[in-house]
């Protein structure tokens, strides 16, 4: 099963290769990873997706908290929360295809951020599905480049998650 | 100076391990990670924001390019492109603030995607100098959380990264 964690750590040099380090060790493979500044800015917050059981994914967070610099891991898997990514697709598209492309891209809300005699790059954010079906009604054109961000992932409601509230 | 570099590797397990260890052993934080699949979905682009001069950079790219599984790196700081990320924003709001907070959300092209008796929760993407402007406007109101994907490139133009048009 497809798990999203969210951990807090200090923004050192080092701490993003220990957790991935761990991970590897195990043996499974990080689906995505996402990783930006938090409001204080000597706090890290990373989104990682992975596939893994139940057992195992707690196993994983004990040994996560037992690493230098990791403040915080919660598994929102199981929580009302909600996740989006950005994504950048660059589709081929001659002046008769550009009409066409713009009608999928508005009903999908996305954005064109730049245009060349050849190609449109789209900007797009949403649910991994969405990403997907969008993505699906551009292969006809030729995808030239597709950039993901990966997921991040926040929880519904007032809850936070943050090293001040909850340390 | 902050670099932008953009990865394509083989979507196997161990190798974003790989890529941040070699990052860590020679010293260098990493401002930045994001992580998805690409148009195939056995390969991987991986976003990375360093900071670190020219010619340790040049060192860090013929390095990584030794690396199992890595097929291709570029470095998109000197090229014209497009560089967006997504950020959650929740901050504390009661319903008198609430009006205020749309009124920002707004101006910044941000959409709201919860709201609780105390809470709002918003959806923004831009550039990295457009989340510091709304995360400023909205600290006054008490900011809970933030979680951020770090950026994502894209070349500008018809030029495309991808192993079968450039390898």
């Amino acid at each position: 099963m497809l798990r999203t964690l969210s951990i807090l750590v200090e923004n050192r040099t080092g701490v993003l290769n220990r957790i991935t380090n761990l991970i590897a060790r195990r043996g499974f493979n990080i689906e995505s990873i996402a990783a930006g500044p938090t409001q204080d800015p000597t706090i890290t917050r990373i989104t990682l997706m992975l596939l893994c059981d139940e057992e195992r994914l707690q196993q994983v967070i004990r040994q996560l908290l037992k690493l230098p610099d990791i403040l915080m891991v919660r598994d929102l898997t199981p929580v009302d929360h909600f996740s989006r990514e950005l994504a950048f697709i660059k589709v081929r598209s001659d002046e008769q295809a550009r009409m066409n492309i713009l009608q999928v891209v508005n009903i999908f809300r996305g954005h064109v951020i730049d245009v060349s005699p050849t190609t449109m790059t789209i900007e797009i954010s949403g649910r991994e599905d969405k990403i997907k079906a969008i993505q699906e009604m551009l292969v006809p054109y030729g995808i030239l480049e597709i950039v993901r961000t990966g997921p991040i992932a926040v929880e519904r409601g007032d809850r936070s998650m943050n090293v001040s509230t909850s340390g």
